[in-house]
């Protein structure tokens, strides 16, 4: 190992959750305890860097509260990209650049918290130290709400975005039943997930004793037959009077098209002949309006599902720390070009532990919900899904309060940063 | 007074809340403490009573875990509905009818928990008991995330809907600080409040020491001029790469017309010749992304913000029962014809007291945000505004948590109710 630590530098990439910022509370504590010097953060990932945008993190985090308060602040605290390396054998200019960059910081270890794109990141600099004799280690940290990594069991973000969707989907079904109509109401609650269904099976969670769930749930994976879709809401309006059905914003037809490219014959085109795409929810919203005639309603959980830090899952938070503090010590340890895992040995009581994994095995691969886990009509999740996501929605992590909203760490000189300014700069 | 207690009967009407149960509670245990015999509810309110349909509150309120149970379920627990009386000379037998049930069940006082057209019924049954010298006692309960109640200081359910309204937006400005895009980003969010902004103003609540708030708030108070909206986000994306901007759904042109009935030249037609209404935050994001090339996000906070009880606020979750119970007392005492209201002593500490006021001047009247309240440009509310609203959000009400997600309290023969059988019934 390296006798003389020097510096880390650690950054965010891809879309923001909920977890994320407790990733690099658990980086920064880490690098701290193993004795590194400097912790560097990328502003807006690797994007920034290369503009030579960085912050020193001991200037942000300057207390235990301090740290309470980034695992519970939402989005990237550091600023994300989705930014994607070129391989190595087409522009040599961008590795030496960014090398050139961790040279002058003196980063022993390099941190890179984020999904599937960001993992490429992770490889491809790797790769490039080993050709190059480099001694950076690489190493990833898994994030992203869609849980869709390879080879870890789930991935930070997800529990929390799951813990919000199965208490906001509950909190809909009552609202839906306060209110009888003529013609009963079918609800369409439309869910993330453009390839991968965790997020809306994720919906299941709001069944328990006090209330039925959701009446049938469609992921990205089963092919979507809208015939078949419309048939299900008209029997199910013959039991109830209040109907609320899941999709993913990512259901596909049988010939590959999304759903909410189709609109029933309808086609929303703007003054300048673009097609205006709706969301999945209110396509399908009109579709049952026109044939069944019944009231619909469409809501969409949007960006408030990998937002929502207030019902932030404390498995979720507590394991995005620890997989932070496990990305470095990896690094520290000598790893590079890998990623953390998380390897589950039990269900109940849920048992996880963190491994570390190739990155090359990882990097642009999707997993997706096992065809077993839903049911043969492809409208609901088994007891398989449910065993498996609901130990990751388990505690809570209450908000810190000030004035009734919860607080969370104000990020200095961002306003610099995130102006129209930095971007001019940029191009 | 009646010296021989009988019993009471309550009902919920309108919009539901994440609070209007929690007056529910208060009206129950109130009723109990002064010695009334059966406590029912009206299931789907006065609708629901004309066919006879009513519970003993009793068989589901069981124990004082029920109690709070009851106060952090949201939507209302009875059955809702929008039902208008008729006038008292134009169809006396539906009053004749309603009265008719009321003596069968030996009911001393009708409580009605419910907005701007419950507080009618109240008016008209109150009305009607005054002409026949009926001895039932008719008092009206505040309720409405409008909070557009006349001659009340405000009204429960706001509170909450306040708060996840402000929770929510601080956290979509984080969101958007994530990532930068080449022109800048626009994100519209839309809040309920088709003529009154007091919920949309709630997002000011976002504002603090860690969190620039939103950048602009436009109430349906005050006509919008959508060049000078367009003006502004581009004013704005100059200083910034990410907006957020807070529009009420009811939002309208100088003449008079809803936003989103507006399509800058967009047309959308159904297959059958329907148009069909974007929201108004997606009109505006379209709008946006024409004029100003810039990416655009449109956000509905939907029926969330009605319905988020895990977000409940402690004031306004204590004072919906204090009203309940205020209700019956006054009910109790010999009051008729009346409506709870709250007067606020004092802004900081925060004082309110309950008060009875005579529903004739409530019903029907609409109370909006003063002009006073919102700046003179029309795009952001004052210090008056945050210093109202703020006492209103302050406290939690945390969930009873059951793997993972809030426990509401379980309605018994619900879905019998719930079903088509019940309406087809009705009908």
């Amino acid at each position: 190992m390296n006798s003389e630590k020097r510096n880390i530098i650690v950054g965010q990439s891809g879309g923001p959750t909920a977890a994320i910022n407790s990733s690099l509370a658990g980086v920064y504590r880490s690098a701290k305890e193993r004795g590194y010097k400097k912790v560097y953060g990328m502003v807006h990932g690797v994007q920034g860097l290369m503009k030579g945008h960085y912050i020193d993190l001991s200037e942000h985090i300057q207390s235990g509260l301090d740290e309470e308060l980034l695992k519970r602040t939402p989005a990237a605290y550091l600023g994300s990209c989705r930014f994607q390396l070129p391989e190595i054998h087409e522009d040599k200019e961008v590795f030496d650049k960014i090398f050139g960059i961790l040279d002058d910081l003196e980063i022993d270890c390099f941190i890179y918290i984020g999904g599937n794109d960001s993992m490429d990141t992770i490889k491809k600099l790797s790769d490039y130290g080993m050709l190059t004799g480099s001694k950076v280690r690489f190493v990833g940290c898994p994030k992203t709400i869609d849980n869709d990594l390879a080879l870890t069991d789930h991935t930070p973000g997800y529990g929390s975005a799951a813990k919000y969707i199965g208490t906001s989907v509950k909190e809909i079904i009552r609202d839906g039943m306060s209110i009888l109509t003529a013609h009963g109401t079918v609800t369409v609650v439309e869910i993330m997930g453009r390839n991968a269904g965790w997020l809306t099976g994720a919906a299941c969670l709001a069944e328990g004793e006090d209330c039925q769930g959701p009446d049938a749930i469609y992921l990205p994976e089963i092919a979507f037959d809208v015939d078949k879709f419309v048939a299900k809401c008209e029997s199910l309006l013959k039991e109830k009077n209040s109907v609320v059905v899941c999709v993913s914003e990512g259901i596909k037809t049988a010939d590959g098209k999304f759903v909410m490219e189709l609109g029933d014959g309808i086609d929303y085109v703007d003054a300048f002949g673009h097609k205006q795409l709706s969301g999945t929810a209110r396509v399908l919203a009109n579709i049952l309006s026109n044939r069944l005639g019944c009231k619909t309603r469409a809501i969409e959980l949007s960006t408030l599902q990998r937002a929502a830090s207030h019902c932030a899952s404390r498995i979720d938070i507590l394991e995005a720390s620890e997989v932070g503090g496990a990305a470095l010590a990896a690094a520290d340890e000598g790893d590079t070009g890998k990623m953390v895992v998380f390897v589950r040995t039990s269900d109940d009581p849920y048992q996880a532990n963190t491994e570390v994994k190739d990155v090359h095995k990882i990097a642009n691969e999707e997993r997706l919900v096992p065809r077993s886990w839903v049911n043969e009509e492809g409208t609901y999740v088994t007891d398989d899904f449910i065993t498996y996501v609901r130990p990751l929605i388990r505690g809570d992590v209450p908000p810190i309060m000030v004035d009734g909203i919860p607080r969370h760490l104000y990020r200095k000189g961002y306003e610099d940063i995130i102006s129209g300014k930095y971007f001019e700069d940029k191009q």
